[in-house]
């Protein structure tokens, strides 16, 4: 029987020809990606079994990005030892606050991380550099201190579930409405430990912003990490990045590959989702509800890209942040951050009412820059609503697409996206 | 005997032809300040005492900006206390989050605090509208309760210090530094409960962003408030601001007021000044030692002005923050970030590696977006270098100019704004 593209990966990290979903592995781990949060009880592991070493400095990706510039003294001195511990030995590849970002995304983007390749960290959302091509995942504390170690982690290899999206997405329609229909049709435990791997002429036609989107989401529907394959566009966007094809290994599914679960989704039939409380997979269709709410936040490793902060921009241009409403724009990478400060991004924002935060995941986890207090309420481009995910457990989160939180910003209320056009123009005057 | 300027205002204020230092007055308040930290107590006060009222709502200037976007549940709560007050007394000038910034800065550029008029506020820097030609002063949450309830207070009528700065400052010397040298001299009590009055050429030359500095600090020595008279200048920046000289009292200190103390100084005879910890006073010339820092702080209702962030732009132009220092840029209203947003100088610094962040008191205060660590070392254009003001007790503060800030991120350690000309040229090649 053939391989998925995953089991492929795999196989080829721990030197079989051919490995089956069940199967227990030590995995090769190409990249190890560090942030100050889950980092320090790794090593501290290490350092208190006498293991303290790195398997490799030039293999780790060190970002601070959680609670970052700190916000209070424990997150100053959990930066500390993260940065103590990079200069100690030496890890090349070191984001410190300002030349960083969210992690995730300032990985994505430097063209170390290559197709076909491994890599863990210690966060949930490392899925999202499934997106290139690569089997990425996130790990606990304890398989981070073996791959700082040891460059190698155990892995069951998981069953892959099949996505394959079609036709045209409708005006309004991103590729986080595609990601939450498809969490509300399988639902949060849907791709327990499978990995999601997407295709179809959606997918062929999606740039790399809108990959990562889909598999940065894998884990919000229980995956172990989401995959599209290498084409063309990720071609492209390595080689913008200064990494030929050579560089890298290519891999396919096999056309004769066992999938666990195969989901068809009509791209023209997806409306903009909304995600209501408290789990991500209880999308609605946005605009159902008039909601009011207190905060609308862009940003986080799902959704605090260009093209995200370019669509929220599109709306807020000449409009006002409704009354009552905290609007939190957060750009994921400092590249991000300067590239919305050219286009004039940053001062839609501004003008419009928004605070324009410096890069982190902040209010994404509650940590700082947005905490909500009781009954707040939030409509976010994050990627969990959670009871107390962003701070006070009877505060109501509502995910959804950065548009939808546009529009959600100047209504006041949830809303629907549709309501501009491309140009931003309002289009229904219903409201 | 003639009167100063700050009795003619608390005279006028409370009834009196004349009033005399040491005498009890009760005081009309023009305007009050409030925020989210210190108001919460007046009003629980207030409440308790079923007194839960505003003297007069168009009076009242709320403004969030110590924890805001909230940095953690319990200060999400108290944005809420702030704004639910806000709405349900129905108070005229509300700058919510994303529309105001440091409270002090957002004041001082609304028109609505004019010359001759008193202001108090549950914050010590209120004393930075006193630039205005007003009397504004820092009270307990007990004093601003009552300023709330009754738009009176009672004050001491307080000694008046002149401070005749002459001559034409070197360059690389800010305001900044000049009032770091006044403090050096006359002690961090050396003004204790006395109204710092500026007069002399070098004022009269000086922009109001400059005297806005000269007159936040008053507080650093002791001071009770810090005023400068108005002239042309004043009387410019309020007419930018939609107000005209007749709707304003201009009052002027009698050439036989009594003051308590005189202090000259020779603005020529000035160095760009560095306030080691862990006092203001503590004032060396900058560029005596090249300490290494790890934290470089740009911001504050001292120093958050554009003028302020031009001056660390003409430095940080094309160059980097040093490895190891986390450099944080924090422009202190949302009108203050668009200017520098439009001007280029935003991403003069993320280019270089710093942080840029919403308005906000922030670090400052150790609140949250900085908050220092162990041993960590902080050159920061605030205004306030206690023990633990910023973080961490073991945390060194160094206080100092925008510009010098500036120099010492670039260099790792703490230097000489001298270092560089008027273009941000490099002029001394040393370091």
């Amino acid at each position: 029987m053939g391989m998925t593209i995953a089991e492929k990966m795999l196989a080829a990290h721990s030197g079989y020809d051919q490995v089956v979903p069940g199967q227990l592995i030590e995995c090769d781990i190409d990249w190890v990606l560090c942030h100050e949060i889950t980092t320090p009880a790794a090593l501290k592991m290490l350092e208190d079994r006498g293991m303290a070493r790195v398997f490799n400095p030039d293999r780790i990706v060190a970002v601070p990005d959680h609670s970052v510039p700190a916000m209070n003294i424990k997150a100053a001195k959990m930066y500390q030892t993260l940065k103590e511990w990079v200069h100690k030995n030496g890890i090349k590849h070191w984001f410190d606050v300002g030349r960083g970002g969210i992690a995730h995304v300032v990985l994505e983007n430097t063209g170390l991380m290559k197709p076909g390749q491994t890599l863990v960290s210690g966060d949930s959302h490392t899925c999202n550099a499934g997106a290139l091509g690569a089997f990425a995942t996130g790990v606990g504390s304890t398989d981070l201190a073996g791959a700082i170690y040891a460059g190698k982690v155990w892995f069951k290899v998981p069953e892959t579930m099949l996505i394959r999206v079609t036709g045209q997405a409708n005006p309004g329609v991103t590729p986080k409405d595609i990601v939450l229909e498809v969490i509300k049709r399988i639902g949060a435990d849907g791709a327990n430990y499978m990995v999601m791997e997407w295709v179809g002429d959606y997918i062929d036609q999606l740039d790399m912003e809108g990959r990562f989107t889909l598999t940065n989401m894998a884990i919000e529907a229980g995956g172990k990490t989401g995959i599209v394959a290498v084409d063309d566009t990720t071609r492209r966007f390595m080689s913008e990045r200064g990494v030929s094809p050579g560089e890298y290994t290519e891999y396919q599914s096999d056309p004769d590959a066992g999938y666990k679960v195969v989901v068809e989704v009509d791209a023209s039939q997806v409306e903009p989702t909304i995600a209501y409380p408290h789990i991500p997979s209880n999308g609605k269709v946005a605009g159902s509800d008039p909601i009011k709410v207190t905060h609308a936040y862009v940003g986080s490793c799902t959704n605090g890209r260009i093209s995200d902060l370019r669509d929220v921009a599109r709306i807020m241009k000449g409009r006002k942040v409704a009354d009552g409403v905290q609007m939190i724009v957060v750009p994921a990478t400092q590249a991000i951050w300067k590239q919305a400060a050219q286009e004039g991004l940053l001062e839609i924002f501004v003008d419009a009412g928004a605070s324009v935060s410096y890069p982190s995941c902040g209010a994404c986890l509650g940590m700082h820059s947005g905490v909500l207090g009781p009954d707040d309420v939030c409509i976010s481009s994050s990627n969990r609503n959670f009871v107390g995910r962003m701070g006070d457990p009877s505060a109501q989160i509502y995910l959804a697409s950065p548009a939808t939180v546009a529009a959600s910003a100047v209504a006041g209320h949830l809303a629907d996206p549709r309501d501009y056009d491309a140009e931003g123009n309002r289009v229904n005057a219903a409201d």
